[in-house]
């Protein structure tokens, strides 16, 4: 959950809308501040920082460890060493890619307190993206890695007006197809401008001309009866039918009291595909997230240390002291600079010389608490519902299940059947056994799909708050201002450092800064 | 073009909402029938017509002729031979598919007094669908045959809202993307909205508490202002940035008055991802939609003659005598029965002996002229750009223009740089040289992609209307009530026999119906 939700916790954000009432929520909410920033209509993205290896000015040589090799850490080292800078990564987990984790057949998922072996098939097909699961078409800077790399990218179905709102608030216990969500609120919002346009009562200084033009416009956005009601759409889904008879509206439209009888979190679900980072067609790299983290893994080979767990960041006088715990030994590193990409749920823990404007805003961003389940399962909701890819949306604890947008028709899927995020459904969540998460996506899924527990062979899960290394989903917080110059040997990296939490791009931005903030740093 | 614009040519569509002004051109089109009809809800599509081969009740084999390997002739074929029935089909082309066709470097493409080669490199990623080019979801009949024979099937994004809109009418000459007509769209409509709703002016019983929901609903709607106005939103697209910046408004939002300014066919561009059988997402087989035919074709083998032209079509005392074309030589098939599959811009020009009122159904069908242009180039769209997939509308002769779905990133790719159809551009299209239909393509394409002369390596067209046993897109009539009986020995099908004119459903629902009416016929 990004963009306009951005810093709203799931539970906060139906309080205030509950408790406030609709349009004083709106004003409370406007103070919420889009996530997203990138390069559109920018071309190509820019990755000139000019930096050069040998000596500086001060006559040492360039010499950096990286903390973190999340996608932050991974483009500093990889652009480092484009530049001949002496770099070493360390990494504590035992494969790169931090919150971008692709979970497949056979892995050992960790956990604070659990460890669980996926127990999918072991096929190409078979993978779950438990942390990154989307790239929107303008974060030019990651697709740029993957066009260099080669990374082949597929559709990622964002929003399918086949899956379904579930929203027993609004609609009754019965889910009902986001087509038919969208029909009607098009209808009746048309209709009800219509009126008012026929009723002569419309606000300002329509011409006649004008009112006319209304009309028909409205008329075609809410595809109104010619005396401009709306009594339901083939839009919103047509009756069962083979072709061979002129075709018939399926259902009674939903009427504009449904509406009005919704909470402002349901209408965030009826416009998220709206929003310019979650529109209804993204992408995602063939096979999983992880071919990215792992295409720049590939290329940095012994720079990069796993199971490297730092335990300690100090400043000395020519730089920085790292210590480490490496499978029980202990270690150090010493550098003249330090690019510190650890996310600071975990940073705020590990004893540091840092200064106070720098420990308190590591103390002030707040993570929220993102988790997912996922199952193999035969796909049942291609064959038997005409779903393929997209999301369903749930006033449940389960919040969305994502279908998979590959390998229609080919053998069992994976079916994200949860994915939780915030406030306190997300540390509910994570306080669950695997059994329970499982049990709870079953029990809640069953009521969307009744054949969803028969169908499903095997399950996983991952809360980003109870794992090692993370201690959280991403930011909340708008990114402070000490983030932009570097606290002595120290440069601070990562996705909470930017107006991108949770984004890859955004970590690859602050790695930009980063290695901005190096240069000048390096040049006096 | 289907669905709510079936009917009604480009031109004429045009010329009503032109002539007759907004809301009388609504009451116009109030009587245009949606073509969209298949089976939702309905599970998996039933294939059970319980025919058997062996004697009928006459003592004779059943013995069929199908004329016409398009999708309707081979999926009757294909039933027929599962349940051991005798057939033959008479196929004019040498490939299968009909108006299924993918062109590929090396193809042959053959018009009425043209022949053209295809000059596009011979790669696997580098294919045209010249015809059918996406498959709904719901059209379960068709993406079963695909489950069955393992086809593999990918999204097809048929709206993609960083596409453009290209309206020298609305928005001046400037191309505009399509996030920031829609976010402008639902920005004024809610603005006008509420100040109806402030002002107190609403039409109806609206409760105060109803108000404030409604004023809460259109808040989120629109993106509007604390005080209920559209100022613009992040939706529309946002300013470069690198992410380290708060995310800033791209631009001013484009006015109202440009919406009135807009006639009923961008009208309708603006809505047609609501449509049922043009949702944002769509399916297509990797690598060109003729996977489909092909695979029918390998299955039937023997069965399936091309090359073979029919040239009459004879009423006999047992049955139909077909007499037929094979390079030259003269040959006849006899049968007791014909599923006749050949479109009836073909068909009525067939010496033939069908009564009156099948004579009258076919010379009333009324088909369009649809024909494309397609290039081999460089992907500059999405690395320049950042669009992948989708389609971009413009009020040109060249009315659209797609971007692939698949093979982001890899090389080049194949550009639809124009999708003509209906009424006089369409006929024109047809009549112009293979130069001057890339030539215009290419001058009206230059203002939307200043860069696309330069980077196009190949082109390629298709006119449909020009094309020997096609003669035309798709049919815009809706279908007698003659194709519902046989007549005699003769029975009728292919798409234009049904509601899903233009749709591979609805060519298979008609050969549903032709097995259908060929056991009634056999069984007496």
């Amino acid at each position: 959950m990004k963009s306009e939700y951005h810093g709203v916790s799931r539970r906060e954000f139906l309080r205030t809308a509950r408790n406030l009432g609709g349009a004083v929520a709106a004003s409370v909410l406007g103070g919420v501040m889009p996530s997203m920033a990138s390069a559109e209509d920018s071309g190509t993205f820019r990755r000139g920082w000019g930096m050069h290896s040998g000596n500086n000015a001060n006559g040492s040589d360039v010499d950096v460890v990286i903390l973190g090799a999340g996608i932050t850490g991974l483009v500093a080292a990889y652009e480092l060493r484009q530049r001949g800078i002496n770099c070493l990564v360390l990494e504590a987990r035992n494969r790169p890619g931090g919150r971008v984790e692709t979970i497949r057949g056979g892995d050992l998922i960790e956990e604070l307190g659990k460890s669980t072996y996926c127990d999918f098939d072991r096929d190409e097909m078979l993978y779950f993206d438990a942390g990154a699961a989307r790239i929107p078409q303008h974060h030019v800077g990651i697709l740029s890695y993957c066009r260099e790399f080669g990374i082949p990218l597929d559709v990622l179905v964002n929003e399918n007006r086949g899956a379904y709102v579930h929203a027993p608030s609004a609609f009754g216990n019965t889910p009902v197809r986001n087509r038919a969500v969208h029909a009607s609120i098009r209808g009746n919002l048309a209709q009800l401008l219509a009126s008012s346009a026929l009723a002569g009562t419309l606000d300002g200084s329509f011409s006649d001309g004008e009112r006319q033009a209304l009309l028909a416009m409205l008329y075609q956005y809410g595809d109104l009866t010619d005396d401009f009601r709306f009594v339901g759409s083939t839009r919103g889904g047509i009756k069962p039918g083979t072709g061979l008879l002129a075709p018939k509206v399926a259902a009674s439209p939903l009427s504009f009291s449904n509406y009005l009888a919704t909470d402002a979190l349901l209408q965030y679900f009826f416009q998220i595909a709206e929003y310019y980072d979650q529109q209804a067609t993204m992408l995602h790299p063939r096979y999983g997230m992880d071919a990215i983290p792992r295409a720049f893994a590939d290329r940095l080979g012994h720079l990069l240390r796993y199971q490297h767990v730092v335990e300690e960041i100090r400043r000395t006088q020519s730089g920085v002291h790292i210590t480490f715990d490496n499978q029980g030994r202990r270690g150090s590193v010493t550098a003249n600079h330090a690019i510190i990409t650890l996310p600071a749920s975990v940073l705020r823990t590990i004893p540091n010389d840092f200064t106070a404007p720098v420990r308190s805003a590591l103390n002030d961003t707040h993570y929220t608490s993102a988790g997912k389940v996922a199952f193999q399962a035969r796909r049942f909701w291609e064959e038997e519902e005409q779903i393929y890819g997209g999301i369903t949306w749930t006033e449940q604890t389960i919040t969305q299940m994502w279908y998979p947008s590959s390998g229609f028709g080919a053998g069992d899927g994976v079916l994200v059947g949860a994915y939780v995020f915030g406030g306190e459904p997300g540390d509910e969540f994570a306080g669950l056994s695997e059994w329970d998460r499982q049990e709870l996506a079953l029990s809640q899924g069953e009521r969307i799909h009744p054949q969803l527990r028969s169908n499903v062979r095997s399950g996983i899960s991952r809360s980003w708050l109870n794992t090692p290394h993370s201690l959280g989903g991403w930011s909340e917080t708008p990114p402070s201002e000490v983030w932009n110059r570097p606290d002595g040997p120290f440069i601070f990296a990562g996705d909470y450092t930017t107006y991108m939490s949770g984004w890859q791009e955004g970590a690859l931005a602050s790695a930009q800064r980063a290695l901005h903030l190096l240069r000048e740093s390096v040049e006096g």
